[in-house]
């Protein structure tokens, strides 16, 4: 625990169920998770894990897993990349993969993701392939990882032509979300985080956004409200992978901020300096609600809101924001039409009727998205 | 239709459902099945096809198949590996799935695997994992993979450390079995997939077996016995799946003859020139039954009689046919222990108590098996 940390009031650690029948599994959020690593992942029956983490959060927390895995009897052995998002690559994963199997990690075996969002996408990515399905605890060492990505079983890499245009859906079987090592993340990083955050306010839980706008440290610091914070984030994002794990719905809804953010992202060509995953999404929900102002859908207050809380925790709120510039609109344009969520060259939105009031929106006009980049840009 | 099959009885398609659910599908067994192609997969929902195939079958069959897209108003476009076992590898499933994004195949759409076993499932895999996930139709043109490989999900691509060690439980959407494709293979190949239709009759059809035996000719020839013989089989594998789709039980009885034949497969290094899978299936399910013997617990006549009749249609029984040789036993015994189906490091084969009568042994001695291997090997 960070000595912060140990000023702050006793923290107490939440649990969260995702419902999914027979793959059912819990998301745990507190302090000191993985120190106990060894013992949850015993208990899941495994004789053998294979870590799999980045350069940087080995040199972190690594040394605490294995003493825990140690200590829990388990065999395991580590698999390390670099950090960033460019290992989320067809090569990368072949080494991990590779890895994987040279430690003969078994069907009953259990493949450990220690990161964040990278690391969580591609171990749990190699444990769906790897003899056609093994087991995978997420231990993710980000808020962002710790809030959205490693819950819900989205995995997969990126392509050339698109971000996790490859993957699979493949539910861990269980999540130890360790508040403490946020204590250990860069100030941009945990920023970044808190856009997937604020979006679960602005999704379906008004009272959740003006919880954290009259806590806009909340998710900074240690103690009750961070964990209540990511426990809530967790419970929207479990809530909504129970009614549709496939995306053929619902889902979708998660990924308010995320059809423009991946589209700055590509823009930028993944480049972590200029932009990271977690700006491109604060980007991307102000431009939703500023897209959804001019067509007339959002009262233009809740759209300031919206801006004004970004920014009040340091975020980006517009694509101008992204030092070096973005491409054309036509370019941005270019890029939303490979998006996974497009369906029959039709471009799919996440577009709101306010605050906590977001919506599928198919067949929207391409012409007023196009107009609407074009005056973003200007 | 081929010259010989004009001469032959009429022959009519036949239908065998995979029960599983909300992923329930059909298998067509029938001649001309190829040419009605895009009729069926329009009738599916899909607007665009991505082809995969291999440089032997698009010479013999692309041409059709593409006519029979274009007829039904479908877009498409065609992804060309080249042929044999080594394009089972991460580099070609990356250069299928990126020719498929290029393509841009929507989740709505669907891949067509056009080809044998390699094809099949190399393209199942990618369809497993392109944009998380889009549908599959399988064209198999080989024996072996009407028979086998293109029913019942399994897809994937080999390592330097085992055959399908990565891959994905990826259910095809249709099988279009044209048995007219099977008279453009050649006589080794054919050969080959017999021993997967053999290996029905063994498993737990004795009934079968003996129907086989008495038409040596029946899967070799045109006619309604061949669509007979394919159609058995295909009923045979569609019920195992249907009760252990995910391969936790029963459905490891369809590896009667793998645990040995993927140790040959690996132990010549996957060459086709001097063994192919199903001539390792061929050996595999002959030794599988002399263990079986050796361990006191098959009749050696049943024995005998699976060689008589792998050899009547000229297929090998015995490690020393292999061209070349093979390893010693000690070799053969570490390739077996890489396999999948190892759980703990214990050993599972597929053993008989006679013909018909097959079933899972777990806990198979390790000395024994060595020692079997060395009796075979001398």
């Amino acid at each position: 625990m960070s000595l912060a940390a140990s000023f702050a009031e006793p923290q107490v650690a939440e649990r969260v169920e995702v419902g999914l029948g027979a793959r059912a599994y819990d998301i745990l959020i507190g302090p000191g998770l993985l120190a106990s690593a060894g013992e949850r992942i015993a208990a899941l029956g495994a004789r053998t894990v294979g870590v799999v983490t980045d350069e940087n959060v080995a040199r972190l927390h690594l040394a605490t897993v294995e003493r825990s895995l140690a200590a829990a009897g388990l065999g395991f052995s580590t698999v390390t990349v670099p950090a960033g998002e460019p290992s989320k690559s067809f090569g990368r994963l072949s080494e991990v993969v590779d890895g994987l199997l040279a430690a003969r990690i078994e069907r009953g075996d259990v493949v450990l993701a220690l990161g964040g969002g990278v690391v969580g996408d591609l171990a749990g990515f190699a444990a769906a392939i790897l003899r056609r399905g093994v087991r995978c605890v997420q231990a993710p060492t980000s808020l962002l990882a710790q809030v959205d990505s490693s819950v819900g079983g989205k995995t997969g890499i990126n392509s050339v032509r698109g971000k996790n245009l490859i993957g699979a859906f493949h539910q861990p079987s269980l999540v130890l979300a360790d508040v403490d090592a946020l204590d250990t993340l860069p100030p941009r990083e945990l920023r970044a985080g808190y856009a997937e955050v604020v979006k679960y306010g602005l999704i379906d839980d008004p009272a959740f956004f003006a919880w954290l706008e009259a806590r806009p440290r909340a998710a900074f610091e240690p103690g009750q409200d961070r964990i209540r914070a990511i426990a809530t984030s967790c419970r929207a994002k479990a809530a909504v992978v129970a009614r549709d794990e496939h995306e053929t719905g619902d889902r979708a809804l998660l990924n308010l901020g995320h059809t423009f953010g991946h589209a700055l992202e590509a823009d930028v060509a993944y480049d972590g300096a200029r932009l990271i995953h977690g700006e491109g999404v604060a980007i991307g929900m102000a431009m939703a609600f500023r897209f959804s102002v001019s067509l007339g859908l959002c009262p233009p207050e809740d759209a300031a809101r919206v801006e004004r809380h970004l920014e009040a925790v340091g975020l980006p709120t517009s694509p101008k924001a992204i030092p070096g510039g973005v491409g054309s609109a036509d370019v941005l344009f270019g890029h939303m039409q490979q998006d996974k969520k497009v369906s029959r060259g039709r471009l799919t939105f996440i577009l709101a009727r306010g605050i906590g009031r977001s919506f599928v929106a198919k067949d929207v006009d391409p012409a007023a998205a196009l107009a609407f980049l074009k005056r973003e840009l200007a």
